[in-house]
């Protein structure tokens, strides 16, 4: 996630330079032939342009806004993650008198925020698990298709056996497992968003649009504007095609880029609150954002 | 549900190629006529075609709105029916300790998720039903006219049956009757979703419209673009013509073709996931993406 | 509701042809004075048409997306009903020993879903109650001014005396009440949106916009368009008239009409789930739509 | 809350008869100057007034958009009120033996609502609090800043002796605590409408860029327009000003003026149905609209 | 938050004085080398002015919608927040029996909401630990780097110790946590927003685009309106310029400025309800709005 308030043109420009070099280049090519080359058949100055130009706003509103909707539900979802961690690991610290069940349990949550943010992005868990899971679980549970589910399932297990060794009450547990609950719900919200694409002709349109309206907008104007075609058309379609990208950035919000939701930060912040709630002091540091990018 | 990046102009214009050629034949029709036949009495170069653009772009923006809210609440639904299920079966797991009763629940839950798809494409379960609930119970639930409310219906009884027995105490029966609960909502949902069509204005008008603009659109600019008349009126034609498909594509999520939620995979994910809890490890392999559909 | 997928542009004009007969007339009206009379002062060729028409494109749209809001909200609430009577249903069956109350309890809620449609559309529910409830309770329930209120209550008193009497435990009458103010907050939204209209500006606004929209069109027109005057005068108003009317046919779904809800077909279903569910065979077919209306 | 089906041109006319009077006169004073006293310096011909009145449209719809919701909130929030307490009084009657107590508390809840109508007029309330409550209770909660919140209390007061004294057990108080903790969930969130109106620039800026707009516009069009001009610019004008107002209109619901949520009609059906609960006959009349008004 | 109504044209002029001036300067010096200099190679008089601007419209749309839908969940989660410490502590006093203990926890939890608004603006909060925590609990929850978090922490362990002394039962405990979870949930989501920014795309892209639309537009208009072109193309510059500045003042709602979310009044009003509620009479005064800001 950019944190960085340096977004500037210079900023825009830079990144989009190939764009936009091929833009004004094209827009020169016909601003030249027309004007130079004399070829006036190229002119085509009554063409709709502000129609063409309503039906890609509409297809851009839409799925920009239908974007960034899914990415602050993502962003919304990990603080669900985040926040029922902290319920659970308070309820285990109030509730549960076996002290090493219930550093064994925070320690699980910690391992599962952890292993679900590599399960989005599709990376391996091994190190996670080895670092916070005893090994017979690590090696377990890094077998499964889905590892932070398998890592909630053997939590499940082990409450099962506190309550049938009597160590914990029913509404201890249904409390706690109300807790579990909510983290699953969000943790399928959060598939639901990986699995499921913006549907394609959404992402697709309207880059389709504003390239196709980037071919004509020269034509039209060329009569018009003359030498100051290039100056013109540029401006216009390259507005067009940046909020395109705009959209492009936050419609996959796990997709290992810059753009991403800052799961990093999120969860070494679970991670840190979790330790400390258990007596460690030896934490590892905050995120920080590096170069204005918080990873 | 299409998963391939590669929708790109080629993909549009060969689905569309009907659309697209009756257009331009129209579009040339107009043309040929007016500078050929001279026919002059066919331009209206004065028609307010803005204006009819916006009423289109208007009624296209709610339409294709509520399509996409539509779809993304279906594939939301069933995220739920996914979550309450695996919350089913770890609550099954972790609190009931006779483990042939919890076999049987959760193989009923598989039942009833891949019924559900049945239910809602409108398609016989009997293949499902005899694969995971006992005959008689798949014999007397495949009759019902609404087969998975029969199978919930069913594991309602299982449970009351073992509370009466005193396997389960009020309390857990409680907690499961409550995600029990939440997977009817979900399908509640679902089943609102596919017997409430979008208002059939709001699904007919767009089509209806833009239909009418195209008509109008080259007696509008045959004068002004004369020879190039065909790909002005075709380009802006074409791209609303798309626009409303795509709405259109959406605004059924349950209807058995390319655009559909993906049941079959999310079904086929729960059945994996559920079998593996029961300890099964012959499982189907998971659903994936042909030519870039995923079913 | 109209489910049928015959809305074309035939039934369009068909159902509106008063209003388009009025605005061709008008139109023809003007074109006739300006070409044939020379009243040239009719014409105000410059008048500024597109600021109008982003005048009333603002209104229709926030009118008609609110519109749609009321009916799908309206949609969901009934759809909550049916969820919570199945809940209410199973949870009576599985956790009641006491068979007759069980019965007695879920045609109570079978009246209770009917006498609400009734109490909806200002309807008597006399029929109903004599239906499904006991005499006695029929007579009581029919005199309150909130019959389906008067129904809920005596289920309640009913769900006490059976707690007093030792019947029901205390957390299996909290599981139930439960259901039952789910119900209740679900009728409570109903009301509201059957008693708090659209806020009369939202509702009244457009009509006169596009009224005056269509008065002064042809004006504006007519120096520009001659004799193609009505066409495109009459297609562009035609066009924000039917939008107007798709919000006006929406904004209140229970008003008995075309457009309403299908209440009658949701009771229905609901009226054979719950009786099947307490094993009553001769039950009801269910509402099918009939010339493409689903009551 | 006006009910009245009668809004039409001649009631908005009349409404905003000063504001298009003023309007109208500048018009003309504009189109005198330029037509018989020869100012042609006033005319600016070229003025991109469609630039203008999109900036206009974008502001109005934010505002309108976000004024409608608080409108909807504001009555969403009346009705879970009126639903909660509705579920209070079931529950009431129902679990709790002592009847004495079970009217008391129900007259409480009554009380409850007509002071929070008055809290957030900002009026007295202590007419209702002496008519339903008892005379200590009166005195104590009337002093206090937050009277609804004070009667609150007090009922959770009478819960608690209730509990001490053996009366209620500790399921029954969760139960009823939940329903009075939603009630004051309800009670915040109309608070929050009351007291953080819509920001503040969203709400002043509609008006200033409309009055801008409404100073150039005859400017801009007198040269096109002629004698026409108060026509024209008039009728844009007063749209975009009477779209103002709507918005004016709903922002604040809370403002004691007719566009309020029927808070009067909402806290009458209250008492009625709560009245009526406990078997008191002698009911006020409910509140209808006059002149078209439900206040 | 700017509470009050004195927002008007002379407000909004005197707080962007600078950038109009240097809007009207720029102008003015385009107009004079063009009028005055005859550099009419300045000119270009056929700039698709529409075009930016729509695409300008667009990008404000979905950014100011954004920002404003940050600010409105802002105060609605300090509402929550606010709301669920009245339940928490209508909660204490009516189900704990032990005084001391009951004051301790409500003191705590004044001092939790008021660390939670120095937390968000990352502003020391020694002061309100000193004066509502014991000695000791302050200096250790000083400490923490999620200050409110550690005082929640220790009301935990509170409860935890009240219940394993045999104070409290297990559903009060229960009750109880379950309100203080809602409260770490509104201050997760407040966390959320104040460590999210949006994305900063949306953020920039505005600025530049107005930015870029104010240099162009004087070319394009001042062949058109000679000498009015400062007037022309200021007021429009300027709409598009407070427009961007309204959505900057909202996206951020915790950044110590006149824009914020009222925290001060919501933590003030707080402290004040939970006081009274244990007996004190000594308390501190609402916050009034000074200059028509709350603060």
């Amino acid at each position: 996630m950019i944190v960085s308030r340096g977004i500037h043109l210079g900023w825009l420009l830079r990144r989009n330079a190939l764009a936009l070099a091929t833009l004004v280049a094209y827009d020169v090519a016909i601003t030249f032939a027309y004007v130079w080359l004399h070829w006036h058949w190229l002119a085509i100055p009554m063409l709709p342009l502000p129609l063409l130009g309503s039906a890609i706003a509409l297809i851009l509103t839409i799925r920009n806004n239908a974007a960034y909707a899914r990415w602050w539900e993502a962003r919304t979802l990990w603080g669900a993650i985040l926040n029922n961690s902290r319920n659970f690991a308070r309820g285990v610290l109030t509730q549960i008198d076996d002290a090493a069940l219930g550093r064994r349990l925070i320690r699980c949550q910690i391992a599962y925020a952890l292993a679900l943010r590599c399960h989005l992005l599709r990376q391996s868990s091994a190190e996670v698990l080895a670092q916070y899971l005893p090994p017979d679980l690590a090696e377990t549970c890094g077998r499964a298709a889905n590892v932070p589910m398998a890592i909630q399932i053997a939590m499940g297990r082990d409450l099962a056996a506190a309550r049938s060794d009597g160590k914990l009450d029913t509404v201890t547990v249904a409390n706690l497992d109300r807790t579990l609950a909510a983290v699953v719900d969000a943790q399928g919200g959060l598939e639901r968003i990986k699995n499921t694409p913006l549907p394609r002709q959404y992402s697709a349109l309207p880059l389709v649009f504003s390239g196709a309206y980037c071919v004509v907008l020269p034509l039209g104007l060329v009569k018009a504007l003359a030498l100051a075609t290039p100056l013109g058309s540029a401006l216009i379609g390259f507005m067009f095609l940046i909020l395109n990208e705009v959209g492009d950035d936050l419609e996959d919000p796990f997709s290992n880029d810059m753009h991403d939701v800052p799961m990093k930060a999120i969860t070494r912040t679970l991670e840190i609150d979790l330790l400390q709630s258990i007596g460690v002091t030896d934490v590892p540091p905050p995120i920080t954002p590096q170069n204005g990018i918080l990873p």
